[in-house]
This record gives structure tokens, C-alpha cells and sequence, in this order.
């Protein structure tokens, strides 16, 4: 369930990929199948990398087009991507990169709704302004680091389960039975798997001494692709709460403090303090 | 449910935008209080919004502080976020707000690996650039976009939950109640209820005449909120998956078929064509 879980988010990491240079950039099938295949021969080599190539070349034998092109953009699915969210949020690890995935296939079937909405809702004008070429190489960046992101998010989701349920898994052997061959198996799950020899107990391969450099290198990558996606009106929320998971997990300090104030507020749900121990309740006032 | 699941999407948005103007913008307790009162007059005024201006002024009766630095920024849930998100992926409906605001809760409450994370992973020196007062427009109308698009999250949930279960539900009197009073009242609800009134069995309120120019007036600033909050390397999730939801259901074409190419080629689970009805299975070769 959490290998089909990652499989998804990294599908709807690639499928953006694919987005932004097709209708981002305007770049052809065999320009994509040009870029794919070079992701494929460095760090972002891996099964579906070799595939989604593969993709671009594939004639239809019903037309002269390419075959990508007369396939509905509606994606089904089998429900696995499902039960990985499903789990993540009872366990309450949070896997947002596998969500969005399943909520992104969920859309994609409301063609009838999307067709009817494109007349309605205009968005910017689909015109990238930059360098292409170095667009295409922040992009590669901006994929690597997310699936560095979403590996850590399963990677979390199968040891909380493992503590939760008692399953005793050896992370190391997970990520070298996936290594030996399923549709997830890539060149990164030898870093993963060496991570985990290093340190059995790791609790996030975010902070991983050597993935944590890999991430930081190509943060700013990830940032500009999402920002561009933004800008662009190009939806990517894989890539985007990739980005907002690193940004969250790294972050000392965040807001929830409001929240737990809002509660406190309107339901007296209580909070805790920063500097004592208990829970707490005040009789919010206006001013 | 789908009410608590959309008060989870709201306070994860109004909690994005107060990270933003402390942690990026630099405001004082006192400057949040009047940006958020100022909110309240206006488009945004709702329960919400006044409590939150609120917050900010109350003092500490432990410290000399205001009481909002004093709690402790992990926040918990009783749950209801997260049936709200399950239900809605189990509908196949896609309440991403929804389910991004329950995460953020779920992050939160891993304050010490944050804290140990924060010591290993830089990220950009959080240096805003830019005229800060227009930026705190900008911080508004993204909001108010990031609000609307929410709140068709659920009523889409909410829509399809009663034509499964056959609950015959009114969605204006259902805006009317909660119009009257609960934790999400607010003056949106007013034009939310004009709407299914004009039209009982409107779709998604994203394409209501009204609502759809309120949003699009208010795209480009909702892009560059997410684009600024990208570059600072503050989290916001909730309004980076508003505007993703916004984008994705504004667009007749998606990359799903290359998702379903993907799912053809590993496990020959067929694809639908473009060009006429059916289901077919190709023999993916290498070139």
C-alpha cells in the first residue's frame, strides 16, 4: 500500500513535469522523450523515468500522431493511492505529495465540469518568459528534490505504521526489496538504503546527512518551478506541498500556536504553553 | 463534518497568512490585530476574522506578554478534519484545503523533530522584498480567493455526499443555517446562498457567475502570494493547493494522460481515447 502510495505521488510529480514543458514551454514528443531519457541517466533514474520516455516515441496505430496524444486525460485508479492517504492521516504522519495525487486523478475525471469551468474561468496567458533551457534544468532539480520528498513521506508513513502496529520492519530491507525490482525501484533508493544501514532508527530521510544535502542544493529549484507554475497558471500541487512538507518540516516554529487559540476561542478546546507544563483555557475578550 | 472540514481549511489559511506577516513582514502583535480587524470590515468579515484580530490583543495574566506568543505552536484536532478528508476521497470529490489544513495539524505536533530538522536543513533567509503595504493587499485578496475556493470545496463534497446517500439536501437553506450561526459564518455565506438560490443545482461554485469574477479579479494576487512564500521558504500549503484546485479545475486538458499511459505500460490497466469510446491496451515496446 505505501509502495503504491509513493507510486502515485511520483506519477503526478512527472505528470507536472510534463505540464510545464508541454504546454509551458511548447516542447514536442521527441523533445520530451529527449529530456526524459537524459533524466533517466542520472540521479532521477528509475523505472518510470525509462517509461515515461519510452511514452513519447510510441506511434498510434490508429492515427499518424503519437499515441500520448489521443489518450484521455482522465486517470483512473484502484483505490491503493486512497488507503495510503487514508492510513497516513489516522497514523497522523502526513503524506501531502501521495493526497494530492489521488485528489489530482480524482479532478481529472470531472472532464465534463473542467471543460464547462475553462469557458467561465480564464486565467494568465500561458507565456513563459526565461531561459528554456535552464528552465528544463531547474525542472530536473525541482523533480529530484520532490521525490526525495515523497520517498521521506512513505518512508515515515511504513515506520509509524511499523511502531503503531508492531510490525518490526527493517527500513533498510524495504527500500533494497524495492531497489531489486517494483514500478518505484530508481537509482535513489541505494541512497535510501544506505541511509538506513547508517542509521536503522532514522526518523525522516529529510535529515539524512547525505539527502539532506541533495534537498538543499536544489531547494531553490523547487522554489523557482513552483513559483513559475504558479505565475503560470499551470497547476502543480505536487511539487507544491513537496516544497510546502520541506518548508513545514524544517520549520522550528510554526503558526499553530493561532490555531490553538482559535480553539481555545470558540470551543474552550484548551493549549499549551511555552513556558509550563499543563493545558490551559482563558476567557478571550474583545477589546 | 464538511462544516468542521472547511473551518480546518479556513484557520490553516488565515494561519498561513499571519506566518507570512510575522515571520516575513515583521509585523507586532498590535499591526496583526488592526491588518486582521481591518479584514474583517470588509469582504473577509466573518466569525473567524474577528476572533482572530481579537487573539492578538489579549494580554498574558502569566507574563508581561501578549497571550498568543505564550502558546505553544503544536495544535490538536478532534478528529473531524479528517473524516471530512477521508469522506471526500472515498467520494472521489478532492478537498485538498481540507486535507492540507488536517496535515498541518499533524505536522505541527512534530515540534521536536522540527526543531532537530531546523538545525540540519537551511533554507532562504527570509528577506521580503517588495512595497510591504501593498503586499498585505495582496495577503488579503488571496484570502478571500483562497476562502471562496475552500468553501466550494465543501459544498462540492457536500453536493455529492447527498446525491450518494440520497440525503436531498437544500444547499441554499444549508448556506441560510449557516449563515445564522457557526464557527464558519461570515458574509461570503450571504453570496453563497444568492447562488444556489439562482441556480439549486449548480455544480461547483467556482463557475457562479459572481463568485467566479470575484476570484479571478483576485488570481494574480493569490499567485504571487504563493510564488512570495515559495521564495521565503514559509509553508503554505493550504493557499498553494487553493490556487492548484483553482487551476486544475479551470482546465479542459490535463497531463492524466500520461498517467494513464504510465498505468498501461506497467500494468496493462488500459486507457480510454480521445477520439472514440472505448477501452484499449497497447504493447508499450522500447524504440
Amino acid at each position: 500500500m505505501v509502495h503504491n502510495g509513493i507510486e502515485y505521488g511520483l506519477m503526478e510529480l512527472i505528470a507536472e513535469t510534463y505540464d510545464l514543458m508541454k504546454r509551458g514551454l511548447g516542447l514536442t514528443d521527441d523533445e520530451l522523450y529527449t529530456v526524459y531519457d537524459q533524466w533517466n541517466r542520472a540521479e532521477l533514474n528509475s523505472y518510470l523515468m525509462e517509461i515515461t520516455a519510452n511514452i513519447f516515441l510510441q506511434p498510434d496505430n490508429k492515427t499518424d500522431k503519437r499515441l500520448i496524444n489521443a489518450i484521455l486525460d482522465q486517470a483512473k485508479q484502484k483505490g491503493t493511492g486512497k488507503w495510503a492517504s487514508w492510513d497516513a492521516m489516522d497514523l497522523q504522519v502526513g503524506t501531502p505529495t501521495i493526497d494530492v495525487a489521488v485528489i489530482a486523478r480524482d479532478l481529472s475525471g470531472y472532464k465534463a465540469e473542467r471543460k464547462a469551468a475553462n469557458k467561465v474561468l480564464r486565467g494568465p496567458k500561458i507565456t513563459f518568459r526565461g531561459d528554456r533551457k535552464a528552465f528544463i534544468g531547474q525542472l530536473k532539480n525541482a523533480l529530484y528534490a520532490a521525490t526525495i520528498i515523497t520517498y521521506a513521506q512513505g518512508m515515515a508513513l511504513l515506520k509509524q505504521a511499523s511502531n503503531t502496529y508492531g510490525y518490526g520492519l527493517n527500513m533498510e530491507a524495504v527500500a533494497r526489496i524495492w531497489r531489486g525490482g517494483c514500478i518505484i525501484r530508481a537509482a535513489l533508493l541505494e541512497d535510501i538504503k544506505m541511509s538506513y544501514q547508517k542509521q536503522p532508527e532514522l526518523v525522516n530521510l529529510l535529515v539524512d546527512p547525505h539527502l539532506s544535502k541533495e534537498l538543499m542544493a536544489r531547494q531553490g529549484d523547487l522554489r523557482e518551478v513552483v513559483s513559475v507554475s504558479a505565475n503560470l497558471g499551470l497547476s502543480a500541487p505536487g511539487l507544491m506541498v513537496s516544497l510546502a512538507y520541506f518548508d513545514t518540516y524544517r520549520s522550528a516554529w510554526l503558526p499553530a500556536n493561532l490555531t490553538q487559540a482559535q480553539r481555545d476561542y470558540f470551543g474552550a478546546h484548551t493549549y499549551e504553553r511555552v513556558d509550563q507544563k499543563g493545558v490551559f483555557h482563558t476567557e478571550w475578550g474583545s477589546p
